[in-house]
C-alpha cells in the first residue's frame, strides 16, 4: 500500500487520475490539491466521486506532500518543476503528467513552452514514461515525465517501422483527430459545446508542442534523424484520439502484420488488431487500451498505421498508473483492468 | 461462482450485462447468444470485450441454457416468455430485462405489447425486480421482472411521497428524457445520428408502454389509484434517464429533504442529494446509482423531483446484475462498485 | 432602406442578427459594434460572415450611434439602459435583445439582475415585443423590449388557454429545455463541449430570470393571476428551445386544436401542428417559426402544449427583425423566410 | 422559369436540393418523386419544408417527368441510368447526383459499383460537373454527373498544384473526414447515433468508390498519372467534409498561397483564405462555399492544403444548382447566397 497525492487534480486529467486512484487495491490517496478549489469536497467537483473519495482539495503544501510516497502532478506546464526538486530530495518519488520533463533539451522546452527551466539539471534524470519503449528505466525511475497524448500514439505507431528501418523516416506524416478534453479543463471561448459542436477543422497549424516530443522519441528509435508533418486536429467528441500516419515503405516485401504483432506482443496495453480491422476511439473510452492497426495503399509505397487511444487515459492519466505499477513493482494491469462503457 | 447464460446479447442491453459481468467475481459467463450473430466472436461486435471475453455468439439451445444456474433475457418482448416455462421447470433462474412479465395484468400487458402473454400463469410468481422496494421478495425468486428505464428512475422519485400520502395522487405528472440507447441496436432511421443529434423532441405522445408499468407500480404504494401525467422527451446523446416529477403537495409543512434521505438511507444505489442541487446524467454514466434531489416551486403548492440514472444501467443491466447479487446473496454492491467516467 | 447599428455583436444573438441582417433587403448595416474585438473585421470572428459583411468591429460611439435609424442591443443586461435615453431623445429607434426593459416593475428587475435601473422611466414607454400578442403597439414603438427565448415559448404556448379561461391558472407548469447556446458566447467552464455533452440536466433551480418575465406576460393574459412552476433544463446541443407546457383544465370539452388554430390563424410565424405531432427543435433550425402542438393525457385533467422554437432566432434575432418590420411597415416575413437546414 | 423534377427526394441530398429550390427564383417545383413515400406531404416526411413546399411525393412517371426542363436525380445508384436515356432523347436535361455517370470507363465502374453499366454509350456524353474546371461543358451540357463529395474537397484542393506541376504525382495524400450525413438516410445499424456519437474512425479502409473518381479527375489535370493514398474518416457530427491533403514539393520556392489566390480569383465558391487560418466546417454548413487553405512543414518537402466544404452543399445539392444555374445562363449565385448559420 502506497501513499499518494495528487498535485493540481482539478483538470480532466486530474479527475481520471482519481477515477483510477480510488479502485487501485494498492494505493492510498493522501491528498489531492487545488488551490482554486481548496477546502472544497472533491466529489462536489466531480460528482462521478461521490460515494468513492471523501476527500477536500487542499494547498500543495510540499510538507505534506513529501510525506507521500509519490506525487503525481496533473498541472499546466511550469508548476511541477518548482517542486520537484525538493521532493525528490526528500526521497518522494514523481510522475510529472504535465510537459515539463518530457524535452532533454532545455533550450529547445523554453522555445516551445515559453518560459526557462527552472532545473535543467533533473532534465537527464527523468525518464520518459513510454512504458513499452522504456520499461527497464520506468523501474528504478524516481521522476517519471509522462508522455503526452498525441505523442504517446504517434510513437507507438511509428517506432516498430522506424527501429526495423523499414520506412523512408523523412517521409513521416501524423495525421491525428483529438476529442476536446485534450484542451483541458478550464474557462475558454474555443472549446464551448457551440464552437466545437458539429464542427471539424484542424488547429495549431503553425506548430503543436506535441511535435518536439514525438520528433525526440522517433529520433531515438531511428538510425537517421526524421521528419515528420505532424497535423492535429478537433473532433466534436469529448475523449479519444485517432492518428492516422503515413510513411513511404522502403521494403514493400515486409508482412508488416507480423512484425506489429510480435513487436508488441508481450504488451498488454497494445493491442494489434486483425488485418482489416480499423481501431476506433470508443473501443478504449475509459480503458488504457492503445489499439494498432496496419494497412497498404493500393499500388503505391505508402503504409498507413491508425492508432487508437483515450487521450486522458494511455494518453495521460492510466499511462501514468501504469508507470507507477512498473515503478513500484506491482501487476502492471492493476487497477488499470477496465472494460470501455460501450455504447 | 455461478454460471450464468446472457440470451439476445447483440443489444445495448446486452452487452452492459457483458462489460458488468466480465468483472463480477463471482460469475462465470457460459453461454451468450444471437441466432443473428451465432458463430461470431462477441468482441468482434462489442471491441470494447477484447482482452475481456473469449466467447463466440451461439444459439439460444434450451438444453444448454439449462446447464446453467442464471438466465438473462436481453431480447426483444415476447422471446423471453417462450422458453422461461421450461427453464424455471428444470430449476434455472431467469432475470428478464424484457417486458414480459412486468405487468401482472396479461389482458393489459396485451393490449400495449400487442401479443397475447404465452404464460400468464407466471405473471403472479415473476417478481418484479425493483430492489429498494421488493427486496425480500427477490430474495428467493426464481423469476425476476426487471423493471424498465423510465419506470426505475419515476417509481424511486414518486414513492416516498405517495407511501406517505403527502402529495394528490390525481397531480402527478412526469416529464421524463432519455438518451438514445434507450430505442435499442437496430437499424432504424428514427435514430440516425443525423435524425437525433443536434434536436431534441417529446415522443410517443400518443401513449408509451412504460406508462402501466409505472402506474401499476405506484398504485401499490399508494392508497389511492394515482393519475399519472407521463411525456417522454428524446436527447441528443447516446446514455442517460432524467426525470423531472412535479405533484400537488397536500401538506406543504413536511420537510422533503430529510424524508427522502430517510427513506433511502440504507440503498446504496440511491443517492439523496443535498438541497440545492440538480442530478446530471453523466454524473451515473455507467455506474448503477440513482440521484434524486427535491426542489420546491416559488409560492406554489408543487414539488420538483428531480431524478438522473444511467438507462443501461440502473435502468437495465446494472439491476439485473443488483437482483442476481441478492437472489444469490452476494454483497449488493459486487461487481457494481463503478465510478462513472469523466468527462 | 434603413440604417441600423447592432451594438454588442460578438454574442450569439449579436451574429445571428447580422446573418439575418445581411440578407434583408430593406436594411443597411451601419455599425458593428465591440469593444473587445474593435478593429476587427467582423468576418475574422465569425467565418460564416466572409463574403456576406466586410465591416469592422467599432466602439459603441453613441454619436455614429445616432446617426442610424435603428439600433439593436445584443448585450449583457445593463448595457442598453445607460445608452438608451440617448439615442432615443435623438430620435433613433431601438430594440433592445437584453432583459433591460421586459420587466415593468424596476424593483422586481433589480431583484432579479442585481442592479439598481437607472432609467425606470422608460420601462412604460417600452413595449414587449412579442408580435402575436402587442402588434399594434409595436407599430408606433420607440424601443422594444425584445422578449426572452423561455418567455417566447411558454407565452406563446400557454397564452390561447389562459386568454379564454381553460385553465386552473395555479396550476401552470413548464418544463422547458434549451440547447447550450442560450448561455452566450463567453469563456466559461459550465459550456464547454466537455461539461455539456453527453449530459442531461435540470439547472437554475433556485430560480431563474426569465421567470418574473414570464409570469407578468401571462398575467397580462389572464383574469386571476396566474402560480407558475418553472423548471429549466440544459440539452447537449446547440439551438433549440422545447417547451412542455401542462396544466389543469376547468373545461374538458373544449376542441383545444381548433381553439389553437383559430387563436393563431393569421400568424405567420406561428405554426400549429395538426394533432399527434410533437415539434422538433431542429425543424425550426435557423427559422423565426415557433410550432405548436396540444395532447392531452390519458383520464385525467391535463392538457400538455408542446413548443419548438429556435432560441436565437424566434426567440432572440429573429423576433427582433419581426419587430423591426412591424415596426417599419416592412412585410412581417421581409428577410425571415427562412428554410431550417435539415438534417 | 424552368420546371424541374426531383427524383428519389426522400434522401438527405434531395432534401437539401429541395431546401435552396424552393428559395430559387427561376425554378419551379413540378415533381418530387419517392416510390417508398408515395402520396404523402413532402413536409411530412421533411418539416423544414412546412409552409416552404406543398407537394406529395409521387412515383417517377417517366411520362410526367419528360414535362420537365430539368431532372435532378438524387437516388443510389443504378436508378439514374435507367431512366436517363429516355428523358435524354426526349430533350429534358438531366443532372445526376449518384454515381452512375462520373467514371468513363464502364469496366472500372461495374468494378466499384457491383453492376453492369446499362447506358455506357451516355459516359462520354456526360459532363463531370465540377464548374471551376469544366464550367465552359457544363454550359451546353445535357447531362450532368455532379462530382462526389470527397471528389470535390480533394480535386479543388489538389488540382492548382498538379495543373503546374509543383508537386510529386506519386506521392499525394489524402486524409479526409466527413460528417455522418455522408452515409445517408437510411436505417442502417452502422450511422446510429449510439454508434457513432463520440466516437472517431477510419473506414473504408479496403477502398471507397470516390477513389477512382478522385483518381480519374485528378489524372486529367496532370501530366503524369498520379499515385493517391485516400484514407476517409467518420466525424460525430451530421455535416461536413474537411480534407487534409499532403504532397512532396518538387519546387520550395513557389509562392503557393498567391498561386492558390489567382488560380481561383474568379470563383465565387473557392474562398482561398489568408495564410495562417484553418477552414472549419462550420463556416460552410449549409452554404456552398469550399475554403481553402494551405500550409507548409517545417523544414520538410512538404506542402498541406486544407479544404472544408459542406458535403451536401458544395459536395452534392449546392453543386447541383450551381450547374444548373450555369446551363441555364443563371447567375452563378442565383439561390445559392446562403449565409450558414453559426454556431
Amino acid at each position: 500500500m502506497i501513499k499518494v497525492a495528487v498535485v493540481g487534480a482539478t483538470g480532466y486529467t486530474g479527475v481520471e487520475l482519481l477515477r483510477i486512484l480510488v479502485q487501485h487495491p494498492e494505493v492510498t490517496i493522501q491528498m489531492v490539491t487545488s488551490r482554486a478549489e481548496k477546502g472544497k469536497a472533491v466529489s462536489s467537483v466531480f460528482p462521478n466521486l461521490r460515494e468513492h473519495l471523501e476527500l477536500n482539495f487542499c494547498d500543495p503544501d510540499p510538507k505534506l506532500l513529501a510525506a507521500c510516497d509519490l506525487v503525481f502532478f496533473a498541472t499546466p506546464h511550469g508548476t511541477a518543476m518548482a517542486l520537484v526538486p525538493e521532493l525528490l530530495a526528500k526521497g518522494v518519488k514523481v510522475i510529472d503528467l504535465s510537459a515539463d520533463f518530457r524535452i532533454k533539451d532545455a533550450k529547445l522546452w523554453a522555445h516551445w513552452y515559453g518560459v526557462n527551466h527552472t532545473c535543467p539539471e533533473l532534465l537527464d534524470e527523468a525518464v520518459y514514461g513510454l512504458p513499452e519503449i522504456n520499461r527497464e528505466l520506468i523501474k528504478s525511475a524516481s521522476l517519471i515525465a509522462n508522455p503526452g497524448c498525441y505523442p504517446t500514439a504517434v510513437q507507438l505507431g511509428f517506432i516498430p517501422l522506424l527501429k526495423n528501418n523499414l520506412v523512408d523516416p523523412n517521409s513521416l506524416i501524423a495525421d491525428v483527430k483529438s476529442g476536446v478534453s485534450g484542451a483541458g479543463r478550464k474557462a475558454a471561448m474555443g472549446t464551448l459545446l457551440c464552437e466545437t459542436s458539429e464542427n471539424f477543422k484542424a488547429y495549431a497549424i503553425n506548430g503543436h508542442r506535441h511535435q518536439p516530443e514525438i520528433v525526440q522519441g522517433l529520433n531515438e528509435q531511428s538510425d537517421a534523424p526524421v521528419n515528420l508533418t505532424f497535423m492535429p486536429h478537433l473532433v466534436p467528441m469529448i475523449r479519444g484520439i485517432q492518428a492516422s500516419l503515413y510513411a513511404s515503405l522502403l521494403n514493400e516485401d515486409v508482412n508488416l502484420q507480423s512484425l506489429y504483432e510480435d513487436f508488441y506482443q508481450d504488451e498488454v496495453f497494445v493491442d494489434v488488431m486483425e488485418a482489416g480491422n480499423s481501431p476506433e476511439t470508443r473501443s478504449v473510452r475509459g480503458s488504457n487500451m492503445c489499439r494498432i492497426a496496419i494497412t497498404r495503399s493500393e499500388g503505391g509505397d505508402k503504409v498507413v498505421i491508425l492508432v487508437a487511444e483515450d487521450n486522458l487515459v494511455k494518453g495521460a492519466a492510466g499511462q501514468a498508473i501504469q508507470n507507477m505499477n512498473i515503478m513500484y513493482g506491482f501487476d502492471e494491469v492493476l487497477g488499470l483492468n477496465i472494460v470501455s462503457v460501450l455504447p
